[in-house]
């Protein structure tokens, strides 16, 4: 019996989009889910209670930050991730691969593994397939990625497929080095860069592997949003339909309703928090940004049909207030708005698949959502 | 029928302590109280929900703060600082002149008024008893301080003595400015520096005015702690009994302690928020500085004796990660237990009044907690 499973609960007959169920040993989510990034062992702003008010099912945690601080023998020792940061749901971690290629430089990319600098304190660190799955089973997540080459975009041809090949070779050895199948999936990850057929290529090399779920990584990394679309739809036709498919990175609202129209089931990205942070909301009318001064006065919520928290106490003015200011609260009030409106657009999709009218979902959104 | 009226319940047969009870038009505390600081319209990282939680029944709100931005006009268009701020309690505000006097330099003092220039843009600004007044009426606090001068200290007798005078006049000024008896009260400020006598004739002078509280200003701005104790106790029997008493800016939890002892009913100060986000906590057992790497692998709580959100879920060692890596999530709980600590401190204060044993509870608290 594998620790994850993913039941195909409906299928959109407008759009083709998946309604579904994913369990696992901590609890289990429905599909399409957006999983708020919490990097270091928090999201950013947020407690685990908070988090569950929005209705935040399961949460992404990063290898990389965790192993450089405070490694994974502390949070191992005093009793796993989910203990340490008080968050009894599921956790997603990642393999620390993406964190390597975009934080820490220089790196040294050879068929063992990457060496890389610690982006804190210059330290040296080598990463292999094994001791990221190592470091996944110290931290004790519910949902592991195997390493992968998050290749850059744009990339020539040949470098994209020495690339997918290594990753394929790389996740041959995650399998192997994965002992807690009971209580951990491990997910393979599809690479390729922009090209429909070495996508198609990794998609049959990873799936080859029969595993409790497949990631879709290196996109949302600069191409055109209708090359990411593309390699969506080139990928999923070879991916088994009783799996989950996540797509990696991708996490602003109109990718949301993109990819959930494309069947893909699990999103994740700092974009909702970062954006609250840097004093941004996000609204069924697209972007406001809190910090203009036209905000000075006004007593609207950040969004008249949003039913948060922060919808319900407070006003533009106040939030503005706030940001200008540079209080922790506004940062704070910012990023549960997004995350709840995310969680809350989530649902939308969900319902929106069930009822078979994705399509039509899509077109309405995009009528009043400025991206 | 004053708005804010106070209510003696019971003195300590012990200490001379008082237990009461204030009454404001938006709801009764118990006292002797710490207010939590809000400065600009919000307690540094906190909600009003989680205030409440905590306890808090009235918090504080800066008048050069607010003043500063947004302004009175906007908070006032939009209903208030309550409904501003989302805080349905009691709230004072002070008069603005003590962040005039410590963060708005250069300054000049002149009979009518202070001559500031804004320590955010450098522009220049008067602030007279009257617009004390004025400001504090338009944010829509409960409890309002006259507009006065916090001595520095040390200063010449001669200074200090010219100072409290002018301190008396702008209260009485401040006195005919205030137009709105029915829902907001006036406290006049005792000052006098550390010189028993001055201390002495400015708490007769401003007691010569039946205002609803009094304050006593200018205490733990540096002088040693048993000259600011012999200054409260010089004044505390020239002020009516059946008014409140107001130590302004001090919070520490010996200052707590101490000044109940010698009768005091209010106190507030940034201390507590200020110390949780620079990592540090307080316990029962004095400071706990979160961010030593003694704590990078204790499973403790901050203080096993409190029963707070962050010491019921947390670990030290995951509030030293957080600390440590600068997370957002870690300022708001050093801050939380901080001021849960002190509410919890004020709880057993008012406790050990009303069953007359506030000297044996000093004694005790004093021989666990190490300043």
């Amino acid at each position: 019996m594998p620790a994850v499973s993913y039941q195909l609960k409906h299928q959109c007959q407008q759009s083709g989009a998946r309604y579904g169920l994913v369990t696992t040993p901590r609890g289990s989510f429905e599909t399409p889910v957006f999983m708020p990034v919490g990097t270091r062992a928090t999201v950013k702003t947020m407690t685990p209670e908070e988090l569950k008010q929005i209705g935040a099912e399961i949460i992404l945690g990063n290898t990389y930050h965790l192993w450089m601080r405070p490694g994974p023998a502390v949070i191992s020792e005093l009793g796993g991730l989910h203990k340490f940061m008080h968050w009894d749901r599921p956790i997603l971690t990642d393999s620390g691969g993406f964190q390597i290629f975009s934080l820490a430089k220089p790196k040294d990319i050879e068929e063992e593994g990457v060496h890389f600098r610690s982006h804190i304190d210059g330290s040296r660190h080598f990463l292999t397939p094994e001791k990221a799955v190592a470091i996944q089973e110290a931290l004790g997540s519910d949902i592991m990625m195997q390493l992968d080459e998050c290749t850059p975009w744009p990339a020539d041809e040949a470098y994209v497929r020495h690339s997918l090949e290594r990753t394929t070779r790389w996740l041959d050895r995650a399998v192997k080095a994965w002992h807690t199948h009971d209580r951990q999936a491990l997910f393979g990850i599809v690479q390729g860069g922009t090209y429909e057929h070495l996508r198609k290529q990794s998609a049959r090399e990873i799936t080859s592997y029969d595993l409790p779920g497949y990631g879709i990584g290196g996109l949302s990394v600069g191409e055109p949003a209708e090359l990411m679309y593309a390699m969506i739809e080139a990928v999923t036709p070879l991916l088994p339909t009783d799996r989950p498919r996540y797509l990696m990175g991708v996490g602003s609202p109109d990718y949301l309703v993109e990819g959930s129209c494309r069947g893909i089931d699990m999103f994740d990205c700092v974009f909702p928090t970062r954006l609250g942070r840097n004093g941004t909301a996000l609204t069924w009318s697209g972007r406001v940004v809190i910090r203009n001064s036209v905000h000075l006065r006004s007593d609207l919520p950040l969004d008249a049909d949003c039913d948060c928290y922060v919808c319900r106490h407070y006003s533009r003015a106040y939030l503005h207030h706030l940001i200008r200011t540079g209080e922790i609260l506004g940062l704070r009030l910012l990023s549960w708005h997004n995350l709840a409106f995310l969680m809350d657009l989530m649902r939308h999709i969900r319902q929106a698949i069930r009822e078979d009218r994705l399509l039509s979902f899509r077109d309405d959104f995009f009528k009043s959502y400025q991206a």
